[in-house]
């Protein structure tokens, strides 16, 4: 493929980051990428792998001429650093983030942005449990999708550019706008998120069950959380404080239905439960159609 | 090996049950094996793929002259079918189960049994989310604890031998108390599976977000609910009916936890957020370190 843009800079070089660059590599995206990262041990680690064609001592330095800046920083610093970078953009640029949530980014990074740079926020909604520059790998947004969640009256082009540069990546791309994303976010992954270090915290603490049993009796479905709640602390604190509104709501409905489900079992009401496990089961099977996730008993773990 | 117990009936012919029969012939653990199962449809199956040496039309039948006599049906039946079968039982022979609930077990099938049979319960801790006669692979319980929860008393000759058997099937076993049992795997097992199908029921009832978005939008963490809350609906009514007390404690806790978290988004306490999902991260390693999960991100999915 011949490159998408010119010169790439990610701002943020943690998993996310560290995939986009072995992704460019891999598709012949992009032709120079830069990358900085806050922490001169994460950039000393990049420097070490090979990651990025320059890494850069400061952020001014590594998007100075490119032609698309991506920022792959917690959520909750992405104003910051636009404010860092705002006036080192190339004019005619298109800045890019990673975050999991939209509304607060927008907010918080357009203020600092000139009116010739186009601002396209994008979700990439794919990623592990593990981060940092090593846990990168060119695959992760293979048929997953990337959501644009542009503001009003941004740049189509720029929208359509960024839309191939994802694409060529791997991934599927929509469109989609702020409010909406994040209510659908806070549905497919911060409540489950929330839920799962909920669940992994209540077996830590309780005294009467040791962590050792925890552990060793773990294959009967708790592991599958524990993965989860393995995730980057620092991103997920960000995205609860940046999601607030639709998170809160969100776990307001879980618990109610958790109640209902609760009082089901007070009641030996035995046709609740085994109608809401069956009915449970055909979003599972429409995930595999969508070629979302394996059908491989347990995800085909190896064993 | 050579075989532990001669003759092994099979009652019921699911995903456990036919696991034991492919393990057993993997490791030469019984000398015939018949099994049972109340659905023609399911026996038919059974012949079909060579499941069992003879598959019998009763369970009286298929239990006779049995030296171990696995009861592999839902938690709630058990009962019922200890009453068919205690009287066609073989003396001195063991009658085990496989049931993820073991007080409510052993109160509803001691009754039925007559003092020259040893009732070893047990409850190997391995499953994945697919059910039936076709589910069943050999490799299903190794490395996986298999814990044996005998009543007061039991005879500690066919204790052993049945924890024999088990570890011939590749499992770690451990004997435990019945109570505390059901308390572990109410942390373990039970309460994360009541969590998974209640997540998975939020979404598919919510109105502003469709079904489509959330399958499309999976790969965020909601998928891996998905699989567990498509795990067998009337196995999972009957848990949760049967481990009423011990499911109803640990969610009393877990809503605790779950509104402590609630409250810190509310008030933007990111530094309680960081340090909760900062001390889960420990509990995965240890997962991993027990060799009870692989390390490789997302369980090493086929992509």
């Amino acid at each position: 493929m011949s490159p998408i843009y010119d010169r790439v800079a990610l701002i943020g070089l943690g998993l996310i980051a560290s995939s986009m660059f072995w992704g460019m590599k891999r598709d012949g995206l992009a032709g120079h990428v830069t990358g900085y990262a806050r922490s001169s041990e994460t950039r000393d680690t990049a420097r070490r792998i090979g990651l990025c064609d320059t890494i850069c001592d400061t952020a001014a330095e590594a998007v100075k001429d490119a032609d698309l800046v991506v920022l792959a920083v917690p959520v909750g610093v992405m104003g910051q650093v636009a404010k860092e970078i705002g006036p080192h953009l190339k004019p005619g640029a298109t800045l890019t983030d990673v975050g999991s949530v939209k509304r607060q980014v927008i907010e918080d990074v357009s203020p600092h942005i000139s009116e010739t740079v186009h601002f396209v926020p994008a979700h990439p909604l794919a990623g592990t449990e593990h981060s940092g520059p090593e846990s990168g790998f060119a695959s992760l947004f293979d048929k997953r999708w990337c959501l644009l969640v542009p503001p009003e009256g941004t740049d189509s082009a720029a929208i359509d550019r960024l839309g191939q540069f994802w694409e060529g990546l791997g991934s599927f791309t929509d469109v989609m706008e702020p409010d909406h994303h994040d209510l659908v976010l806070a549905v497919t992954s911060h409540c489950p998120h929330l839920i799962a270090y909920t669940m992994v915290g209540v077996a830590d603490d309780l005294r009467r069950v040791t962590d050792s049993e925890v552990i060793k009796y773990s294959a009967a479905g708790f592991r599958d959380f524990t993965r989860i709640a393995a995730s980057d602390p620092t991103m997920w604190r960000d995205v609860f404080l940046t999601n607030k509104d639709a998170t809160l709501e969100i776990l307001g409905r879980f618990t109610e239905e958790l109640f209902a489900l609760q009082r089901a079992i007070r009641q030996g009401d035995g046709a609740f439960l085994h109608e809401y496990f069956t009915r449970t089961r055909a979003i599972r099977r429409g995930i595999i159609e969508a070629g979302q996730d394996t059908a491989a008993p347990d995800f085909g773990r190896s064993r």
